[in-house]
């Protein structure tokens, strides 16, 4: 069957069937498809749409385009976490290991920033030596010593995906739920897992902004998730402003640190409460504890005991990172970037504070990727002061960035200013968790 | 402008604007689009539609993306005729000498054959030393001397389309109107033309099979010739059987030069009418005959003088061609070739004769392409002896195919057999020209 026909098939908005999508999906990996055959049909698919069967029949061919990992002999639950990406979202790095030191095996395979959000290994990457491109091998081998491990993805792992979704990217048919489905399910459920949780983002600095779309990808996700036989909830949480009291790679590495150290300060609060939240999630649906008030408590001792902490502290050794920065933190901070305050220009109560904004502007300082192919500076960020609903008085800080000069900064900072708007009566504080599908 | 928002516009159902429309074609052309980016967007304008206004918007960029024919110093009134192909379709070869004979000049760039359907500029190269690859100013110069040139689309003549199409061909994107008109249109306005006669094909042999898709393509032809002030007809002709005596490529033109020197067998009285009424509507349009009726008079009186195969002299004198042929067509004729009479299996009347598979068959036998680059046998093809409407015995020559062993050209021999249907009670001859629209 000629690629044109299956093409011609979905173009009449026409049911494509599951050999259909096999040769679709097979062709991708071999090349006998054309980038721009390949295109053409997700453009038909996202106008057209795909029913049930064929989101699934993507997700299942994706995934077995490639390796699935087999961790049939990790003696303990697999469990995982996946964010549909946000600015300041850093709770896989207390996740992970608080997960693991609680009795989950965590095989993360994680990504790297691009735009306004960032990613997982470019912040693990802050930490001096660790190494986040590991081979199947290597990988099995640091989740089965330590309980967890954070790597990117190999190119045996959904192969398809990854080429589809550079096409995408660059042909504006990315926002599509049934493809937005298989493209994360396909990597997700090659990780061998019990259970899984999903963290979709909504608010304005979100990917899908508007509630009920994020519901809707959050159905799908879990209804997939619980078709290929995967434990699966999904939390929705808030992403109109930035999560936590850090943007920026080194810096959030630092809000996780203080945090698996029990020393968060009250800006990081949303960013521990949406980790155990998340956690509890996991261990709840494993059994490894009995409903979500236990599983909540059992978080709250592995990281008052410290044994989260150790979790990190062993992850880092393992993948041949610098362990010190658990017992300072502090040596995660340049010490040549420039600290400058952000002041509020009138008093008022926040009533928005764009965190597209805010991750732009970090991207713009350089701590974040135009391409794909572009480097990072880890020290570059901003911490935020204040938040949604919070009263500030006249010249009051709203935050600090930290950047490498401040004349450079300037249109940086004007950009994060402007990313706050001021209303002179109330506006409530931001609710994190929103909503939970199950 | 990105090219994903210009994307996502149309994948919405959004109207493009001319100015995002000539960003479309200026990116084709300079190669800053990637084909998946072309080919998402013309996936998207097949299903979401373009209206008449962006139709015409893409016509001009595609036009505008090359070079257009200055021909103001042609002291004729310029005119051309295009047909959307069929097996058997000759009658250029015709139409071009008959109306330089008449009065016009004709500059008609041509394409080859892919598949069921020749091409012009193949049958010319059965002519031993024929050149249809000119430059712009042999191309003018050829014009200017004799009246017609008939060459390929060089890269200057609407590069753009030449990159669309075969993008379009890969995606199954081919078969909508707005984009064939755009594709033909483009090509035929380069031409800098007084007049334009379009041969939209209907029935089983035809790119587009039913009557109202012709009908609908011939209208949207005429509507934009017309806009750009091209005097334009359509007329929807016949394809539902092979036209005329001789499908392949030296066969062909042999059928042409016959007509040329009024030796017309009763097989090609089609391929003659056609190409009368063609060129008389361009007479008529021009103002070189009052009516079609003196129009077609004035035709009659150019080939009984033979002053149209002066000008098929002439010309291919001036494209390096061996002139020979005129005087004797048999030159044309492979002697080696090996001649095989299909015979009807039964007797009545013909119901049915396919010519896409006699289309495929010639094609089969090497007398077309499968691929772009194949070189072709000139000298196979196959001999229509009996037509839709005529009674046979059992036993009696169908046709003749001319092929190179008997042996090889069994599965084609079957294939043409197949071609025909019969049935008991009569039916009908075909009429040639359907409709009309002007």
């Amino acid at each position: 069957m000629r690629p044109q026909e299956i093409i011609a098939k979905k173009r009449d908005g026409g049911t494509l069937t599951a050999d259909e999508i096999n040769l679709f999906i097979d062709g991708v990996c071999d090349s006998t498809w054309a980038d721009y055959q390949i295109t053409a049909l997700i453009m038909a698919m996202f106008i057209r749409g795909l029913d049930i069967g064929e989101q699934d029949a993507i997700t299942k061919a994706m995934l077995y385009s490639g390796e699935v990992l087999d961790l049939s002999d990790v003696d303990r639950p697999v469990a995982d976490k996946h964010s549909t990406g946000g600015v300041g979202d850093k709770t896989s790095l207390i996740i992970a290991p608080l997960a693991a030191a609680c009795g989950l095996a965590v095989p993360m395979i994680s990504g790297r920033g691009l735009g306004h959000t960032g990613g997982t290994l470019d912040k693990l990457e802050s930490i001096q030596g660790f190494n986040v491109n590991l081979t199947t091998d290597q990988f099995k081998t640091v989740v089965k010593k330590c309980g967890y491990a954070m790597a990117g993805q190999t190119a045996e792992i959904a192969p398809a995906d990854k080429k589809i979704y550079a096409l995408r990217d660059a042909t504006a048919t990315v926002p599509y739920i049934p493809l937005i489905v298989a493209s994360i399910m396909s990597k997700k459920l090659a990780e061998d897992l019990n259970a899984l949780v999903l963290d979709v983002k909504t608010g304005a600095g979100a990917f899908m902004a508007k509630l009920e779309d994020s519901h809707a990808l959050a159905e799908a996700l879990v209804q997939t998730g619980k078709s290929f036989g995967v434990k699966t909830q999904a939390v929705i949480s808030d992403m109109s402003q930035p999560l936590g009291m850090y943007v920026g790679n080194a810096l959030e590495v630092y809000e996780c640190l203080k945090i698996l150290r029990g020393e968060a300060e009250p800006a990081m609060q949303a960013t521990l409460d949406l980790s155990v939240e998340l956690t509890a999630r996991l261990l709840a649906m494993t059994g490894l504890a009995d409903d979500m008030e236990s599983a909540k408590a059992k978080c709250a001792d592995a990281l008052a005991s410290g044994a989260a902490l150790e979790k990190f502290r062993d992850n880092i050794e393992l993948q041949t990172g610098d362990p010190h920065v658990c017992d300072d933190p502090d040596l995660l901070l340049a010490k040549d970037v420039v600290k400058v305050e952000i002041e509020a220009e009138n008093a008022g109560v926040i009533s928005s504070f764009d965190a597209l904004a805010v991750g732009g502007a970090i991207c713009d300082l350089g701590g974040g990727r135009v391409m794909a192919h572009d480097g990072i500076d880890h020290a570059v960020g901003f911490e935020c002061s204040a938040f949604i609903g919070d009263e500030v008085a006249k010249g009051q800080a709203l935050g600090t960035l930290y950047c490498r000069d401040r004349a450079s900064a300037k249109p940086v900072i004007e950009r994060i200013r402007g990313s706050y708007l001021m209303s002179g009566s109330g506006t409530e504080k931001i609710k994190l968790v929103v909503d939970v599908v199950s």
